[in-house]
C-alpha cells in the first residue's frame, strides 16, 4: 500500500526529531522532507485549501501529540497579509500554490522595527524562521487575483503558542494565540473515496 | 487552556507506550486511561458517531504515526454485528453508548471454533483482546432499536493490519484489511465553534 505524501512526511519528520537534531540539521534534512512534500500540488484536501474573504486561514494538517512539531496549511486570499509577527520556535514555510512575499523585520536602537530583506516564494521553495536568527516577519500574498497556499512546519504546536504581533513604529508587542480554523484534520490512513 | 479528553488520552497513552510497557501494564494503566476517556459521553464529534444502515462503521479518531497505537470509534446500528474475527495486536474496547455483547471463540481439535464466554458491555466498561490469550471474538449491538458506540484502542494501526475472519464450522480463515470510513479525524487542538 503506497502511503500518502503527508503521512510519509509526518513519519519521516517524527523519526528525524526523535534524534534531537540541531536546528542546522532540521533546516537541511527537515527542509528536504518539506521540499518533497510540496514538490507536486496534488494532495491537499479541498476543505483545507479554502480562503476566507476577510483574513488568511490556518488549517492544522497534523500536530505531534507531544508538541514537538505541527504542520499547517496557510491560505491567503488575493493581497491578504499578516501583521508583523514572531513565532518563538523554528519554522519552515513551503510554498505550495501561488506566490508569497516575506519580509524580515529587525529591531532598531530606538525600539522600532525596520524592514530588512524581502523574498518572493514560488511553488516548491522553502523559507525558514528562527528565534535564534530571524523570527520577526510579515507575509503577503503577492497576487491581486489568486489564492496562495503555503505549508508551514513549526517546532511546536503553533496554533497554541503565545506569541506576538508588533507595532513597527513604537516597537510595542501584543500577545496572541492564533488557534486553528478547522475542527477536522486529514485522516492520514484513509484510502479510496 | 483545558485540553480535550481525546487529546489528554492520546498524550497520556503516548507517554505510557514510550516506556515500552508489558501487556499487563497496558491492560491496567492504559485501561484506566480509556476508562477516563469513556466515563462521560460528551466528546465524540457527531460526524464520527453516525451508524450506517447496512454495516457497522469504523472511524479513526487518532493513530500514532509510528503505528504504535490507534483509537477508533466503532458504531453499530441496531442488532448489527461483526463476523468472528481476530486482531493480531492487543486491544481495549471501551463502551461509550448503548450496549454490546462480545463472545470469545476458541479453536477445537477438529479445527472448528466454539463459542466461549460472552459478556455484555455497558457504558464505562472496558473489555480486552490479545493474541497472547483471547484474540478471536464476535461483537453484536445488543439492542434492537438503539445505536451502540465503543471506543477501541489497539497496539497498531488497526485499519491497516492484515487480519482474519473465521468460518467457525470449517475453521477456514479469510484475510482482510478493514480500512476506515472517515477521510477526516478530529483536530485535537481545535477550540470554540
Ligand atoms: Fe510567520
Ligand atoms: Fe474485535
Ligand atoms: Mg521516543
Amino acid at each position: 500500500m503506497q502511503e500518502g505524501k503527508l503521512l510519509t512526511f509526518v513519519q519521516k519528520l517524527t523519526q528525524l526529531l526523535e534524534t534531537h537534531p540541531s536546528e542546522k540539521i532540521i533546516f537541511s534534512q527537515g527542509k528536504k522532507l518539506l521540499e518533497e512534500l510540496i514538490a507536486v500540488d496534488d494532495w491537499l484536501p479541498e476543505a483545507l485549501s479554502k480562503s476566507h474573504p476577510d483574513y488568511y486561514q490556518q488549517y492544522l494538517l497534523y500536530a505531534d501529540p507531544m508538541n514537538r512539531f505541527s504542520v499547517v496549511s496557510f491560505v491567503w486570499g488575493p493581497n491578504q497579509k499578516t501583521p508583523v509577527h514572531n513565532h518563538t520556535v523554528w519554522g519552515m514555510i513551503g510554498q505550495l500554490r501561488g506566490q508569497e512575499c516575506g519580509t524580515n523585520y529587525y529591531q532598531q536602537q530606538d525600539g522600532s522595527y525596520q524592514a530588512g530583506e524581502s523574498s518572493i516564494c514560488h511553488p516548491g521553495q522553502v523559507e525558514t524562521v528562527s528565534p535564534n536568527t530571524h523570527d520577526i516577519h510579515a507575509v503577503v500574498n503577492n497576487s491581486s487575483d489568486k489564492t496562495s497556499i503555503s505549508i508551514h512546519v513549526y517546532g511546536g504546536n503553533i496554533g497554541r503558542i503565545e506569541r506576538a504581533v508588533f507595532d513597527i513604529k513604537t516597537g510595542q508587542q501584543k500577545q496572541f494565540i492564533s488557534g486553528y480554523a478547522n475542527a477536522f484534520t486529514p485522516n492520514l490512513w484513509h484510502t479510496g473515496t
